[in-house]
């Protein structure tokens, strides 16, 4: 026993803490997710860290932060069948390429400019490509926005963005690495991703679905059980154990292991008719989830920050404008007010461009001073993205009534 | 990242070998929790321990197992609510005392006679009072039978004698650190103990349901909102709060963790009507919860008992038998096949023993061979009250079509 009673006072001081902050959020009408991230800024900041001796279970939190961003993916993923997410397909490549390469050469022409080596600015550029879905995923979801069109350009761009992300990273690892780019690598790492994103899809969304429902068919011509003991088939094992089956191969494949939650939430999504595993995912996602935000809040050590502060903030002002005009740029068909829905949408870094930095740090690559400024680029897009974001679909909301949606289709 | 890699295939490894378990188990109609501790016996005594690298992230598993039994007490507290249990409280007391006394004697005499001092001899009585409800409870559960009046005495004598429990190993370590019986200390735990039961039962479950349903007239009155997204209050987070605030206070004040969580539910039992948190705290508990089982069985290395092994045996039988007889005895006025029903289902030991024996060998007073025992006897009594309990539950239905089952009153 022993440390429980530590953990049990940390979670109760925690999620009280954020319930709190929730609750004020929703009073003055903000996206819950800052309040959570406040919180965990409030709390690494004050006395309270030290008085709740957070460090000592900071390992075990850390995991609890990662299952909790995991979860979320899969939850978000559920609602995002690929038939539908198909339809925005093209939209959404576009969207992620060119919001890959504005940050990516902003970030790294910038801290040339600034006399930094060429590796550190290259790692730097790299840790300003990833758009960190799981804030925007909380507030659209939050907006109750998930079947809008921005909403699935937006998810769809990350998920690519993210598969890119890493490829970028991979390069920047093999050139700081071998000292020259690695052809090689960068084409296996590539292929790797896009192999496995393509490969999921295709069983888990496409061939699977109608596996299962040819069987269901052969299943109910047999059968006239109706009781629901015998046919109530409990949906929470098979789905957690697919969910940490492909975000551990993701990982494993060096993809964030976020992507391969989302892709396994996206499999079950297809079956939402016949696995409604929905709630019994959803608690567990709202007990979870939480953790991610308040840690990433966590994160954030403000007295740090002030050697660097000039940088950051030129840092992220470039990381939000090309972020914006990228992704802005390459769903402009959709209209103005859609386009800066969605430029909005994939501002925030979160924790790729963080692990990108720590990458770049334990390398001895990146330095201490510009770590917290990569740092402070992170936090500072996540905690700016909500705001525009409920503010740019108020804005279009303005015209129409309501958002367009999508029909829910089912796939044949 | 890194490190999260690692726990999602072990999460994934544990996950999928518990649920292969499961389905044989519910094939052969065996309780399932039978195939958890044997999987986790499985995965401690084979290759896939050292495979999956348990080691590496043991804490990160051990606190998801106390998490684990915190939620699983939590959900059968929230199916115990006090107006009920209050009808069995003299059964469940008297249950709850002999089937503390006799075991810790028995105990402490054969010790004795082994040749064994006078403190180890004390260690291993205190090991062998505290029933561990959480194996019980998930049988009765399984079996869904919480509402028969068996097993309402059971866990409330459960509960009674978890209180005892902790006295009597406050009593014992006491002894052992001061080398004499510190009588101000047995009083001041054993009042600390019995009055945050008494005060928790009393707030939780009789003022604050008074106080609630007052305020809920009040606001039904003023205003006529039927509208599910104006009403609809969201009790997880305070389900959460509260049940880890109460686990936090009971092992603040030295008693189980799981108390706490078992109060809290009851208190929030009351409230089931009004903010149906079942619904939410039950797929976060069928996800933590097989992790206190599985992890009691990973505790469970095979090699180390052929030592002892007869004195693990005869402590066993001790154990078995003088549960059965005492718990028996206290309850052979509900007639003799419940008595049967009650006394075996106080059997199973678990996590209660496993704490005072890891303490008794932390303080030096406990040998490891003897450690061993104790340990194999825990999970012996776990590992067989199930079967007897599905067993004296048959017998007893094969009379009655059907256990007499108690009226959910809801109290005035």
């Amino acid at each position: 026993m022993g440390d429980i009673e530590l953990v049990l006072v940390q979670l109760f001081v925690i999620i009280a803490l954020a319930q709190v902050a929730k609750m004020v959020c929703t009073w003055i009408k903000v996206p819950t997710v800052i309040g959570e991230i406040l919180v965990g800024i409030l709390i690494v900041n004050t006395f309270i860290y030290d008085f709740i001796d957070l460090e000592t279970n900071r390992d075990f939190f850390d995991v609890l932060k990662e299952l909790g961003v995991i979860f979320l993916l899969f939850t978000v993923g559920l609602e995002t069948p690929f038939s539908t997410l198909r339809k925005v397909g093209k939209t959404a490549l576009l969207v992620a390429t060119l919001g890959v390469i504005l940050p990516f050469i902003a970030g790294f022409v910038f801290m040339t400019f600034m006399g930094y080596g060429e590796l550190e600015s290259l790692f730097v550029g790299a840790a300003m490509v990833a758009t960190s879905v799981g804030i925007t995923a909380r507030v659209i979801k939050d907006l109750d926005l998930t079947q809008s069109i921005e909403s699935r350009v937006i998810i769809g761009a990350a998920v690519i963005d993210d598969v890119m992300g890493m490829i970028v990273l991979a390069i920047v690892v093999g050139v700081a690495g071998g000292g020259s780019l690695d052809i090689i690598h960068v084409a296996v790492v590539s292929l790797e991703a896009v192999a496995f994103v393509l490969a999921v899809i295709f069983i888990g969304s496409l061939l699977l679905p109608k596996v299962v429902e040819k069987r269901q068919k052969k299943r109910l011509e047999q059968t006239c059980l109706t009781d629901k003991k015998k046919n109530g088939f409990n949906p929470l094992p098979l789905a957690l154990i697919v969910c940490f089956a492909l975000s551990a191969l993701s990982a494993y494949l060096d993809l964030a292991a976020i992507i391969g939650a989302f892709l396994a939430g996206m499999a079950f999504g297809e079956f939402r008719d016949r696995f409604p595993c929905e709630q019994k995912i959803e608690p567990i996602t709202e007990f979870l989830s939480p953790f991610f935000f308040i840690f990433v809040g966590i994160g954030v050590v403000l007295d740090a920050f002030s050697d660097v502060l000039l940088i950051a903030v030129i840092l992220t002002i470039l990381a939000i404008i090309t972020k914006f005009i990228g992704c802005g740029l390459g769903s402009l068909k959709l209209g103005g007010k859609s386009a800066a829905i969605i430029g909005v949408g994939m501002i925030p870094r979160g924790e790729v461009g963080l692990i990108v930095a720590s990458l770049g740090l334990s390398m001895f690559i990146v330095e201490e001073p510009i770590y917290n400024a990569v740092v402070f680029m992170c936090m500072a897009t996540t905690l700016i993205a909500p705001a525009l974001l409920v503010m740019t679909f108020k804005m279009k909301n303005k015209k129409q009534d309501k958002a367009p949606r999508f029909k829910t289709q089912e796939p044949q």
